[in-house]
């Protein structure tokens, strides 16, 4: 039986983008499990994975934290369902897409919906989130809001290649999708699910690549 | 018999970024070639292969010519030798890097170096290497060269990633070294044959990254 602690937002929301991760490469290997969401503000929920952060994965007796590990695990202990790295050469350029969006594309995100973010945030969360989240964007909620339009060419921008890439190519894996496609989603889906408004124009060959994604595994994001 | 059409500029130097990623492609599967010298500014020296760019490669009756699709190429046609991708998912996400280091980190290695890359084409090729480049960089070489600092500062703000990467895994793949470290190093190779600045500081988990590929192959880009 496998369990994953992710964080839980208003109405049932699993908004965590790291999440999303793991939640795909769960589906993607075929595997059920059981979510418990958490309050970013509760640190006292997870003391037992020995981290501060979800998501967390229990699998028997096993406890991996932070969705990367979380992905190696599930491909190193289940070789027989479906891949997520294609092997070693996959798994270490899926780990240079993995740095890359963390470092580049996760910000430019936060900034552009992070006020939408808090108004759908577990409500004993709202003064945790705006606080460490007004760290992090170096702005007030309020003038991320009026300064939608600015991150939104900063996201466009950073977002270019990748735009390129899924002209010339199905998905990021290339003729099929694998963990590296789910990754990038990533970003999309904390958006469509914290967000009213959409971020991606329907041209952008990214809608058409998230509209895939979101049928994959039976629509199982397009349901969350 | 395979022989590589590509940029040669002063002193027998082959400076093309894109023709350095086949040329490691080449001795990665251990294939030797026979280099064919062009200038920029000749088109009729390569339109046998029906393009007007280099790299081009010849393999027996076989012409490719791009960097990518002559690596897909070689992978394809020799898959007994050591591999560039890894696999399927492999092959997808290296094209996810190749498209990102094309589209978001030539431009700001061009801008950094493209007066001193200009000192080193081919005579034959310095006035059409000026009017080319210039339109692309939007300024004058003169312009380019004192604003070094600025596109320093940008360049290494875009290679971010890669260096948090290459500190928690000694190769672009992984724990060895295939195709996307050969993308990646590319854009080093290309300053380090066309430019007396160092542009990576020693500290730089980038700086012991590249001495890495520089030895690999018998030291085959050292000596480039």
């Amino acid at each position: 039986m496998i369990t994953l602690w992710e964080l839980g937002g208003r109405d049932g929301r699993r908004y965590s983008l790291f999440s999303w991760r793991t939640r795909m490469a769960l589906r993607h290997k075929q595997l059920e499990f059981e979510s418990k969401p958490v309050c970013m503000s509760d640190k006292a929920a997870i003391a037992f994975s020995g981290g501060k952060t979800v998501p967390v994965v229990k699998d028997g007796e096993i406890v991996v934290r932070d969705s990367w590990k979380i992905a190696e695990h599930l491909e190193d202990r289940y070789p027989q369902a479906p891949t997520l790295f294609g092997g070693d050469v996959g798994r270490g350029v899926t780990h240079a897409l993995n740095v890359w969006v963390d470092r580049a594309l996760v910000q430019p995100m936060l900034a552009l919906i992070v006020a939408d973010v808090h108004e759908r945030v577990d409500p004993a969360d709202e003064k945790y989130f705006r606080e460490s989240m007004e760290k992090i964007v170096r702005m007030t909620l309020e003038e991320a809001r009026a300064k939608r339009a600015e991150a939104m060419s900063r996201l466009n921008r950073t977002l270019e290649p990748m735009q390129a890439l899924l002209k010339r190519q199905p998905w990021v894996c290339g003729a099929q999708p694998a963990y590296a496609d789910y990754i990038l989603f990533s970003i999309f889906q904390w958006a469509r699910i914290m967000s009213p408004h959409e971020v991606l124009e329907p041209a952008n060959p990214l809608h058409a690549w998230r509209e895939r994604v979101l049928d994959l595994h039976g629509g199982f994001a397009r349901a969350g």
